[in-house]
């Protein structure tokens, strides 16, 4: 693992596009653990410098996602123990320690998963939207249920129709629909269930652009509407305003359109009133009262 | 004009995609004029029978809209007046009833589309959903008012790049956004627009799917909504119940996913509690009282 692999891993991080906020935060400390093992420096200082540098640059490139800065903050608080340790020693202990961030995230999930699945019942359908690792490892465990899931293509790089390709092979009846039908079809669903990428100090719910629409159909027809992730996804106050991600307009595919102005925001704003629970490693916090559930 | 390509023409209708409702109407119309001039037939009686069984067959290939069975309706009534005329005199006073109701027709958009100019406002901005041809007239002629228009791709065929394309070289500021952006584009516009495929005798409009999810995000953010179609839009009791059309999945050009069912409903239903307005030719119907309109 030589310095310009590192620094190419960390330059890729903000380009991003295959891994939800979770999965790209503990890439992160992947990244952070083999430069902490392999990355050229002359002594612990600075070591520690440099890996400082490299978490402030890698939580700089994905602001959306609060876990990717909320990992890495807990584990830039144990660099600080490394001071008067022997190189070879510091980068042993940096590395250690960014696994075993990785570790407790991995558990948050799981546990967020086991909640996630305690709402679902035999036989009931559910209406997801975007691809939410936290999420699929919770339907993972749903095998053997009969649930019947329905699933948006999200544009627009379309992650959904790999998370219905995924549900399908683990044996789910899966429909996979359009993201303008999610009016339709969210009747037809007993629950939806989202992701997020971040949650804001007063319980905004970040996730892809088009989960505001699900959740304001969901309201509209009475269907409890669940954000299921741990709690690195809380945003807190130290963290800089939010500011939704914004991508390339080319990833929209339209061609030759030279005088229009393509937009492509990637994160869309949930409130908490639209919101039934949240679903975190705590298990279900309830936040407005439903009918159905 | 040959037999053969009159059947044609009428078998395509049922798979026509390019043409809204208004239009597609207007084109059976051509079709039927066409067939009353040249379709083979012995006697009047003989024409009449065809040109009957012609305009059902068209009105039943795309039983979500409204205007086509509107339109040829009202044709058919002409036809009884055909007997006891010769062949040839029939032929022709079939054919120019078509071409009168085109007219009734296109003079029914045209003040549609003057009432819409009316409620825009110089440099406001405009969102709307799919392509509607009344809208397209509408905004046509806006050029001067320094309007801004924000338009969606509307999946699966994306006939919003088009729409976007055409209002682009009118000279508008145009922005485009996928489906999924409508909830957070729509409070940036004064007022959302849309046309209608057909609507229901209680008020609720059927038009391209996403339609309701941009009514649910404009009464969310108090932007007026207003739906904008000719009075032959309007179905009655006469007509079968509403189904709402869907098409091939091949349209979602997903790839291969053999077993996942791909769903491609092309119409979503507006209730009127939404609608601020809708606009006939007769003027602007106030359906809801909004803060902002």
């Amino acid at each position: 693992m030589d310095k310009q692999t590192i620094d190419r891993r960390i330059h890729a991080i903000a380009g991003d596009r295959e891994h939800g906020a979770s999965e790209l935060a503990r890439r992160c400390l992947e990244i952070a653990a083999d430069s902490a093992l392999h990355y050229p420096a002359l002594d612990t200082p600075a070591l520690t410098a440099i890996l400082t540098a490299q978490a402030r640059d890698m939580s700089a490139a994905r602001p959306s996602m609060a876990p990717i800065h909320n990992l890495l903050s807990r584990w830039r608080k144990e660099l600080r123990g490394l001071s008067g340790l022997d190189l070879s020693t510091a980068r042993r202990r940096a590395a250690n320690a960014a696994k075993a961030v990785v570790m407790v995230s991995q558990a948050a999930c799981r546990q967020v998963a086991l909640h996630a699945q305690s709402l679902v019942g035999e036989r009931q359908c559910v209406i997801t939207h975007s691809l939410s690792s936290t999420l699929l490892q919770a339907f993972s465990g749903l095998q053997g249920r009969s649930v019947n899931l329905i699933v948006t293509e999200s544009r627009p790089l379309c992650e959904g129709r790999n998370l219905a390709l995924q549900l399908s092979e683990m044996g789910f009846p899966v429909t996979l629909i359009t993201d303008a039908q999610l009016g339709l079809f969210v009747e037809k669903a007993d629950l939806a269930m989202v992701g997020a990428d971040s949650v804001l100090e007063d319980g905004t719910v970040v996730n892809k652009v088009g989960t505001y629409l699900l959740a304001l159909a969901a309201r509209e027809r009475s269907v409890p509407f669940y954000v299921c992730c741990e709690s690195f996804k809380q945003r807190d106050s130290n963290m800089p305003p939010f500011e939704p991600e914004e991508m390339s307009p080319d990833e929209l595919n339209v061609g030759e359109l030279p005088t229009v102005e393509i937009r492509n925001i990637y994160f869309d704003l949930t409130p908490p009133e639209l919101i039934t629970a949240r679903v975190s490693e705590e298990g279900v916090i309830r936040y407005r009262l439903d009918k159905r559930c």
